[in-house]
């Protein structure tokens, strides 16, 4: 872990399109960024998620909790951070947050929580947990 | 609350722009359908979204929680349902489903908690808990 | 083609994500009704855009025009029309608008031109044709 | 205008959630793109686009034309270029081109028009004709 707490982060700019009627972001559009900063991590990791997919393997969320603090208005830099954590046997937890720059204002907190499926099916995805670091 | 066992539905179906590389409906979707029950729901009440906003009342989301228990895929029709119940003093928690066509399988539950401000600030939303018969 | 001048045609509503910082929808939005109804209406022909990708081939879009007449806001109800010619050797015109319901006021006028490839190259597309009654 | 030949540019790289079934980026999302480097553009002019709407004038586009060259994949990095002419009296004329970096490989050619409406109507943007050095 980096000395400011997390493992990895993204920035990113909001963009006119992404925001909605009441002037901020659109809420569905938090996941979007926590999204892209999940998989950017796990490509630093080696772990490309099109590649999996193309494997039969898919990583998948099966449940994500997003607590909203306050909102991104047009044109806000932003920072979204990733942590992982492995949760039980089988499932991996991605702790995220939104911060607002320059000022690091807390925009979002979301814990995601990911499997990963072969065929439909849930499997241990060793490769994943020991890129991760994780075992 | 009617014989279904929900208070409201909306049915729709996937359009392949929703889908992503993995040829389910991207998550962040799920929220949007997810937001438009609610709003569709709120309207059927006399309750306008866009109204509220020009009256400086926003009604914001602090908090979603969604599992996603099977995916959906390109033209599939599903319906997403509402419940309301009122949590605390101030806040308003919407229990939702997402429901595959026409077999009900279950798609997402989720559970999104809304609060009112009035120009950024926390208030009681006296008109809108009135009008949603949780007084 | 039927009475009302345009192939096929399918009705949305305007769900409030949809909606910018402006109010109206976003341009880009106008692009995922017509597809939308571009595909539902080569389905309603017999041709399924997935199973033709699994198939090796894909319909591509390679121009699109869009005029913008008139703006939709939060809840229209409107209509995305079809129609189709053949252009040239290998391409397929699209005529496209979009009309807000009850009144029939015109939104968008679009043409757009497809095409088909396999494996990246550009063929002709014989089987669509046929089942577009091109030929 | 720059040596190379534009105005300006914004760099952009491709996110997941912005591909769909057939592994590349949506149609529509071409035009996010294009958008967000029109508003970039603008915003290096002086001129805010939230800031006009706020003032009761709106930079709406009127039509859009779009040549879709090559397909972008998942974690592409482009560069959405930007250069302007007055096209009539009142109407601003945006060409814009995108290219996957680092080859510099044509992706998407665009003219987008844009007119200025003061509460509906159109007007001349005598403001923002004159920020672009246009006049």
């Amino acid at each position: 872990m980096s000395d400011s707490g997390y493992l990895h982060s993204v920035e990113f700019k909001v963009r006119d399109y992404e925001c909605d009627l009441q002037g901020v972001v659109n809420n569905a559009n938090y996941q979007h960024y926590l999204e892209h900063a999940r998989h950017e991590f796990l490509i630093s990791k080696g772990i490309s998620f099109a590649q999996l997919h193309e494997d039969g393997l898919d990583l998948i969320v099966v449940k994500v909790e997003i607590e909203y603090k306050y909102p991104l208005k047009s044109r806000d830099r932003f920072l979204v951070t990733v942590d992982v954590k492995k949760e039980g046997n089988i499932r991996i937890a991605f702790y995220q947050g939104i911060f607002r720059l320059p000022d690091m204002k807390l925009v979002v907190r979301a814990k995601v929580t990911g499997a990963a499926t072969k065929n439909g099916r849930p499997v241990f995805p060793a490769e994943i947990i020991n890129k991760l670091g994780l075992d």
